[in-house]
């Protein structure tokens, strides 16, 4: 499965009673689909798939899939921190009509480079479809690295890795060792740096609420190779994308922008809460420098 | 409630179908009661807690609270990566009669000092029992620090915190700032540092191998304040702790030394995997050495 | 002055009583301008500065610029663990001829961000030519950061920033908050990363062994923008990086590639040490893999 | 050498024209034996080495040594980012007739654990006199580990190590692999904890200006044992140092409570810079709290 252009990891919008609000999920399903984004990611880390219980989890692919269809390409988000569930919700995915999933070590547990590698193979003998290895270290506690991609990647079903990571020196470590695994940037500024090393695909959180945006910096650095306009371009959301960071509420603050675009609700479920007065009101001017 | 003494983070032994083998808790239970331990951790990170679902949970903390009644104190532990999991688990584990429970940060999400803190009071505004905060930023992608505490410490129900980090400024910051907290050791070697700063009570997994060795060194720093001798004890469990972190599986290996002292199955649920028959082979030495 | 191109922080050959060796100092200045490299760093970490005393170092400021002239451009590192000494130095380095200095904060001292900030202002005071700030945190135990740059920003003589760090974040900080700020990469494998960036010069110790690889991908990379064929070129020196950081040996082998290439004697200075046989052996493979 | 008791590593006082103030020195020493200090560190990290020249560091070790001759031990710092110059330090301390030295890893270079521990048996081959090895990663950019050690403590001269690591490991490595080897405290506020791994000695920096408060401390935990009383004591300086470290102004601190004490100018030499008037009102405050 070819893995190049922007993929949208869907926020999860939730209504008055915290139930998954999906009148807003189809709107903005189709505000995607209108744009054209090529891709998007059901209930990972910006879906907030963590506050989400089994049976959401399956109710929200089984949504998705039937009203994306095949308008652009799905890819279900199974991470759990119980390895067992993380299984049967892959297996789940699949039979949903799923072509890929995106998963990441089971968080918490800090298996060893082989036991993580030795459940990632169990779950591709039993799907039988692409798998997207998320790597995450910062909130899954475990790092993919050569012991654990030595044990994985001559499995078929290992074409590609999201990569979200402060250790640059992991993506030359790819691309020199593994020259076909298909490397998406997952860092909401880092998508450059990875296009020098071959990558093509970018799945940042902030797609959600510019998803013209990031598909024109896609056709800039992608397309037509021109560095100089994509870092224009990027530069536009870099204070936005600081600013979240800088008060450490990046989904909180997705959610709230989409909730200014008119999408959803700006309710996140716990822990998160809503940003004070003062955070929304200098979002409000950062969107406007982005749009 | 008063926190003192060693408190142990007790196994989940599995069966062979990887159910919970309620018969061999029960063994190990009465064994921790004979030997006298002051109290224990149910559904810990040693419990494998991520592992279980939430009918599991409920029923590992009603089985051991009937079991157990008011032999020794017993916390329940209910961190979730799903904030309202964990609420309710902790309301529930206070229907079943445990007096206090021990509560992380929702893992993985990554909430603010100030969402974190909104979270735990919540909780305790509805279980209205004491709650053992839990700080293991290592696994929680969570540290509990100032802001966090300076917004939860005026409320009477967090009385104690089981601190594990590499950090060790924080345990003079609890100190001299909340001299009423009560400091439960959470890491396996550090337990007379801890002491010498008012600690007077320890949570680590090595204590369902070796509970008599832990309340000997309890008994030697805290009641006879001779850190000699408790070193020299203390010294003693190194080497094996030591050996189970250098290769990655801690609970592995606790779980394969219950196994070889005839206290359950050795199996662990994924993704931990069996210990290999080298490592087998270097834990049993060093069991001697501990013994 | 316009920083661009590749700029080869050259190495001090030491001869048979450890004293410097002017003569194979002097082949290694004439290999470099005939491969035409941009610019000459003069006594900078590959050249182990902080081997050299006082005198040493202002003799080798003499003589490269007396060898070199204006045949390609000359920058003299002033860095010392001594700030007088510093300063001094950088003084005399403009007396010698050099139009711009490479200066790092006092390595072990760790003063705050002021105060470095002030030292360094102190120094352009004093020497009225162009400062290339070295950022090198994992070595100076010390990190340039905004209220760094927010000090000396202003003043004319900080044109240009030596970064290596393994904060990406920081690039982008450079370009978005000082547009003009001339970023060379101080890092052996970032080159591409940092063009994304608006860079346009590297100063990589390897290109001592390598300039002609160094030039190319210079060429593809900053005048071509073809970033894929720089990205093939740059895989061919990555393999002997890799190896010589894995053995925490960089400078000793740079060292002995240059002896292997006929230039001179393998000999660092202490604390380094020869290379074993066995690194000697794995260097020469990956020198051919390089060439 | 037994290396017991508090250990001060005194500052180097400086005049109106930045000369090392020898009257002011005097007077330090002379207070400083009067309170019965156990010894006394010349030309540590505390006493702005790295500001000294070469002639400066020799001048001083003499001048120390002549003044206090045995009345306390005297340790020389000959620690040196250039290899070199500290091998001749370490001879001529010697000379000068120090019995032992406290020597670091040059800093900046980053050498290999085994080039480290090279350059260490070389210099106690030429001063056959104990080397207290200084560990304090932070600044040197090198951390003392195993295979460091495992090369030096065959030699008899390696009889003691300053720590100031993070690592609370390496101290319980040191004492189980190595139950010979001295362990003085190099941290200012973690005295308690090394004392419970056996740890008799302690160099902290602010008993230069409260030798009587250290004694005190030294006396309740490692005379009576008792920790309590220890704990009481050290909780009285921990304002203080917490404040200064916050602002990333230690030695400069240390210089301006002297100052204020009446023993010195408060002048440290470049990079460090006088503090601000709301950092010394805040100091001012604090001192009160600590005598």
């Amino acid at each position: 499965m070819k893995i190049k252009g922007i993929y949208t990891p869907i926020i999860t919008p939730f209504g008055k009673n915290n139930e998954i609000d999906y009148e807003s999920l189809e709107t903005i399903l189709k505000f995607l689909l209108k744009e054209q984004i090529h891709g998007i990611v059901v209930g990972g880390t910006t879906g907030e798939y963590f506050s989400l219980n089994f049976q959401e989890r399956i109710q929200l692919f089984d949504f998705v899939k039937k009203k994306v269809g095949n308008k652009c390409q799905l890819i279900a988000g199974t991470t759990s921190i119980n390895a067992n569930e993380a299984m049967e919700l892959s297996l789940i995915a699949k039979y949903l009509g799923y072509k890929c999933i995106l998963l990441g070590s089971p968080p918490y547990s800090q298996p060893t480079q082989e036991e993580s590698a030795q459940f990632f193979l169990n779950v591709a003998k039993k799907v039988q479809i692409p798998i997207m290895m998320y790597n995450f270290p910062e909130k899954m506690a475990f790092e993919i690295k050569e012991p654990f991609l030595k044990k994985v990647m001559s499995n078929k079903f290992f074409t590609s890795i999201k990569h979200n990571s402060p250790n640059p020196a992991m993506i030359r470590h790819f691309v020199s060792t593994y020259p076909s695994l298909q490397i998406a940037c997952g860092n909401d500024l880092q998508f450059l740096e990875f296009c020098t090393w071959g990558s093509e695909s970018w799945i940042g959180g902030m797609s959600n609420c510019f998803p013209q945006l990031h598909l024109d910096i896609y056709k800039s650095a992608v397309m037509k190779k021109n560095f100089m306009t994509a870092k224009v371009k990027i530069l536009k959301i870099k204070p936005i994308i600081d600013y979240v960071i800088s008060i450490g509420k990046y989904t909180q603050s997705v959610k709230f922008i989409m909730h200014e675009l008119g999408f959803c609700k700006e309710t996140c479920r716990l822990p998160y809460l809503k940003l004070t007065t003062e955070e929304k009101k200098k979002i409000k001017k950062l969107i406007n420098f982005a749009l």
